[in-house]
Order: structure tokens, then sequence, then C-alpha cells
């Protein structure tokens, strides 16, 4: 088992990354790691589909751990479930099982369920902890770490939510071998944007035979170093700046275009990852024609998300002028001025600015849509 | 104008006292205090009955002040729409009008929109600013100061929602000249709650002719006193106790058992003050019982509300069964554990404490409701 600390204070968390954690060893981890000592009840969360496979390991895991009363709440799977509806069935479980302000909950699945689970846990009696078990790629890499969680309106992605730290994040490798191959794929972007943004080594390593196929073929020291490799780079980013007041916006490459496209094409249509390359490769190009970034580090993004079957270009039917309005509700927004995370420099190397030329971003938009 | 301050670090706020400050020259108010300074949009949040009267003023203020945009919500008016289902009302205008994280939202109103908006602006886009403008006398003595921000779920008061302090609160006193009597001595319960938890000259002036009656009279002097001293003492608490660890919880006398009213008797039906109200005798006449205060003091709790004119017992019918079960998901609650705030000793002395004897709980319960 390897362990990364994400250093916040008070706040401060473990990442545990190992095979086997939840599916072999759940509860005497749980349990050694104290996470759940003294708690009397705990609410897991998850979907109808994680739920069947992994629900009763943790269970155990927990009563083992001593928890007195395990209550669980299986939510349907997929983005277009991440409302406020559903939320509030988590809500109503807990109250429903008298859960007071000393309860832990249990995220137990990907990424949709870690974030409603992480809001669920910052609003229920105006906050109670959480936990961590990511079982999706993009949740392991990504999600689960940083504390950001929330929910989507028909109107913008992720525009309800809380800045709310887990207590710990177990990974499992080994949860990823039933993961279905379009969602583990749909993780590799996620990687691919630390290697953009900050670590040339992570991009280098996808690169290699070993890195993209290592992934999608689930061989176990691949995963194992995407894992740890991310959740470092994420961990580091994080400390720096919690509340996104600053570096932590960079996280973000891609994304103001990917959630337009998730917005626009109705969430769960593409998965956030997809949403993520298409969005990257926008983000790649559209510094490039800044002249920001050599054309052959486009090329090198573009190889990158072809080995891995993600998409590389927004959806057909998509408009310039869709995308102009769906970015103007995107978080990095400041007083009307849109934001984006760019690339600049050598690879690892990026900005967020609102300081371009606007007809760069409206050329590249139509590069991608046509007029 | 009176200020009181509000001592949380980096959170700290000012609450302003004043006859007029929103009538009369609110937009000076606002501007001079800078709260609105360099913003380009807000969002007044504000009720179908207090819209019509002031939120022209509060537009025109926050114009006066440099603001480019200003858009306005109006929910409907009473703790029945204290829901999840109206907050979407919230979060949805603000994508709308397109705002970002540099917004800032205004309650206008009473407790209800107070919480909700200050819900609303803790979730959006993560969490932004907010102002309280409380118009009625329970805001403005007690909700719209400390932060505590929520609504009602069918199964328990205030189960959802966040810690979330208020960039500044404009207490206009006028405003109050337009809330129905009902309403104005519904606040009196929480100014007696002050009294009797720590402010025993606090409940002696509202024992003078001037005191309740100056009240409800709406009397300009006694008004400002009594909003003054309630948001001093509220402020004093929460700034020893922002998360409600200890201290806090003190205020909460009498909301145990009045939140348990109001759920039983539909959100809505009874104010909130008017539980709390026959919550705080349930909450003295059980420390009596226990032998920790004399009786004079019971009847002199009894006695300030006959004044008032609010509850002195729960509503017909409601059983000790009910209570009981409503009691249960308390959030003082701990490892299944009811807490209680009674009050011990002399006038101002109280303890929040699960270390009673459980059947002097029962015979309060029975001897309002019967067996």
């Amino acid at each position: 088992m390897r362990t990364v600390r994400v250093e916040l204070g008070d706040r401060a968390y473990p990442i545990h990354i190992g095979e086997g954690l939840l599916v072999d060893s759940g509860g005497e981890l749980l349990a050694a790691k104290g996470v759940l000592a003294g708690k009397s009840r705990a609410l897991i969360v998850t979907n109808e589909t994680v739920g069947p496979i992994y629900e009763a390991r943790v269970v155990d895991a927990l009563e083992s751990a001593g928890v007195k009363q395990v209550d669980v709440v299986r939510l349907p799977d997929g983005e277009q479930y991440k409302t406020v509806r559903d939320l509030e069935r988590v809500w109503d479980a807990a109250i429903e099982g008298r859960h007071g302000r000393d309860t832990t909950f249990v995220a137990l699945g990907g990424g949709v369920v870690g974030d409603m689970c992480g809001f669920a846990a910052s609003a229920y009696q105006r906050g109670v902890s959480f936990v961590q078990v990511p079982t999706s790629l993009m949740a392991c890499v990504d999600s689960s770490v940083g504390g950001k969680t929330g929910v989507n309106r028909p109107g913008g992605k992720n525009m309800v939510g809380a800045f709310h730290q887990p207590t710990a994040v177990i990974v499992d490798t080994a949860a990823l071998d039933t993961l279905p191959l379009r969602e583990l794929a749909s993780g590799i972007p996620e990687i691919v944007k630390y290697g953009l943004i900050r670590d040339a080594g992570l991009f280098e390593w996808l690169e290699t035979g070993g890195g993209v196929e290592g992934i999608l073929a689930r061989d176990k020291a691949a995963l194992a170093f995407a894992v740890q490799a991310s959740c470092e780079n994420k961990a580091a980013v994080v400390a720096a700046d919690e509340r996104e007041g600053g570096v932590r916006a960079t996280l973000n490459l891609g994304h103001t275009f990917g959630h337009a496209i998730e917005t626009s094409e109705g969430y769960g249509e593409w998965l956030h990852g997809e949403a993520v390359s298409a969005g990257t490769v926008m983000a790649a190009e559209m510094s490039c024609r800044l002249g920001w970034i050599d054309r052959a580090l486009v090329d090198r993004t573009v190889k990158l998300f072809e080995r891995a079957g993600t998409p590389v270009a927004p959806p057909r039917g998509m408009t310039a002028a869709t995308f102009r309005d769906l970015m103007a509700v995107d978080k990095k927004v400041q007083d009307g001025k849109l934001r984006l995370v760019l690339l600049k420099g050598e690879l690892g190397g990026c900005v967020v600015t609102g300081d371009f030329d606007p007809r760069v971003l409206d050329e590249t938009l139509e590069f991608f849509c046509g007029k």
C-alpha cells in the first residue's frame, strides 16, 4: 500500500492506494486507519451498478470497525442523475436512519457518486464527515481528491456544491477490474491533464507502450503508477490553493470547453472524461493558434487521446454560438470576462488567463464547429 | 446608527442597526460601507410579501453603489416554502443572469428568506458572498446573525444547510413598521432566550413596561435597544463557537421542543418563534422538575410570553410519543443520545447536557401532552 497525503492543516487527509484494499481487506484497512473509530452510524452512498458488487464488503468493513448501524442508499447510475432531486434521497435516508452530526457518509462509486455524497455530507445537518472509496479511474485519479463536490443544473455543470474535504480516500485498484472499458478509458484524459499542466514526466510515461495501453489492459503496475502520480499532482495543487483562488484553476484544463459539451449534449450522453478529452484538444489548439505552444504538442496530445479512444473534437452539430453561451456561466468568469486554462511554453507549462485575443477563441470554435 | 461587530477573524462582519437605513438611505449606507464596491452583479432574494414594499429601494441602493446588474428573485412567503425546491429557483435565477463567483446575494426578508438565501449563496458555484437585510423582528434579533443557513426536510427542521457567514447585516428598524403584529410578537421569544441563557439584565428589561409592550407598540427606542442587545449576545456567542462545538448550542434553548412542534404541525402553521415560545416553557418546566431552577423563574418566563401573546404550551393533540420521535433527529444528538439546553441556577445560567434523568423528560412531556 502506498499513501499520499493531502496537506491541508486541520483538514489534511491520507489517500491510501493499493491492490485489494477494498476487495480483500477493506475492513481491516478502515479499522486500522481509525477513520471510523468510535462512529456509531455510517451511511454508504453508492449506485445501482456498483452497489451490488461492492457494498456488502464495505458494510462488513464498517461493522468490523465497530460501526453499530450501517445504512445504504443506492442512487441511479449516470451523470444525468447528478441532481438536487437525487441528493434529497441521500438526506432523507440519513434522517430516516436517525443519523446525527457524528455520522460518516461513505462514497462508494465513481465521480458522480463521490461528488453527490460529498455535497450531501457537507450540507446534512450543516456538515458531517465523509470518506471517498472511488471505483472508477476518473474518481481514483481526480474527483475523489480535493473536496470539490456538487451537482449539475440544467443551465450548467457543477453549478451547486461545496468545498468539503473527505477524511480519507481509499483507492483499491482491483475495483477497476469490473469497470467497463469506455469508463476506464474516460479516466485517461485527466491523467494527460496533469502531464500537460505540470508533470512532463507523467505525460512522457503515458506516451510509452506501458502507459496508455498499460492502463487500458488494466496492468496492475501501470494503474498503481498512474493513480499515485495523479494523486500526488492533485494533492500538491490542492494543498497550495484549496478554494481555487489561483493555481487550482489549472486543474480545469479543457473543462470549460468540456462542461459546455456535457451541458449541451445532455448530462450522461458524453462521459465527463470524454468531454474533457475533446475540450483539452480545443484548449491545446487555441494555445497553439495564440502562438503559445508548438504544433507538435497539440499533435502529441491528440495522439494520446486517439490511443485511449477518447474524442478529439466536439460533437457534430454543436455550434460555436452554443459554446460561447454555455461557457459564459463558467465558474472562472470574473466580472463578466471569460478566463481559460491554456498551455504556454514547454510541455508542463500553462496559464489561467482572460488576457487573450477573443478572435482566436472564435477562430478555434469555428475550426472545430464550422461557422 | 449603531454597529455591532461579529469577531470571526477573516470572516468578521458588521451589523449596522439604525432607523431608516434601508427606507431612507439604503443606497448611501451600502455604498459607504463598501460592501458591494466593485461588484458587477447582485441577486436580491426576497419574497412576495416583502419584495413589493422594499425591493425597489434595495435595487436603487445597489445601483447607486455601482453594481451594474441587479436581478431579483421573489420566493413564496412562509416556512412551508423553505424547501430545496424553492432553493433551486434561486440557483437558476443566478445562472440565468450569468452570475459568477464575484456576485453577491442579498437576503431581503425574514428568517426564511435569510436562511434560504444564505444556503443558496454558500452552494452557488461552491460559494459566493451574501448580505443580510432582515425585515422581521425574528431575523433582526437572531437568524440574520451567525451564518446558520438551510432549509427544512419533511423529516426535520433545518436538516440541510451550511455555516456561511454574511459579509454584512443591515438592520433598519423602520422596516418593522410594516410587519404584521403576530410576526412581530413571534420575535420576542428569541429575545427572552438571550435573557434566560446569559443576560439577566435583558430579561429584566423585557419585564418592565417599556420592554415587551414597548416592542409590541413598535417604540423606536425599545426596538433599537432589543435588537442591539440581542445582536451583542448573539455575536459574542457565535464569535466564541462558530460551528456549534460547544456554547453556541445554548442559543437553541427551547428549539429542540420547538422544532418538533413545527415539524409535527406542518411548517408554516406555527411561526418559528411561536414554537420556540412553547418549547422554552417546556425546557424551563423540565429544568424546574430536575430541581435545577426555581419555580419562580418558570412563572416569570410564562408571564413574559403571555404578555407577548405567544404560546406557553404545545399544540393540542400533539403527543409525548410524537415529541420523542421528532426530537430524536435533533442536531444536538450525539451517539444516539439526546442532549438538551436546560436552565440551571440563577437567571442567566444554562447547560447543554444529555446527563439528566430521562424519566423527567417523560414526565415533562406528559405534563404538557397527557399520557
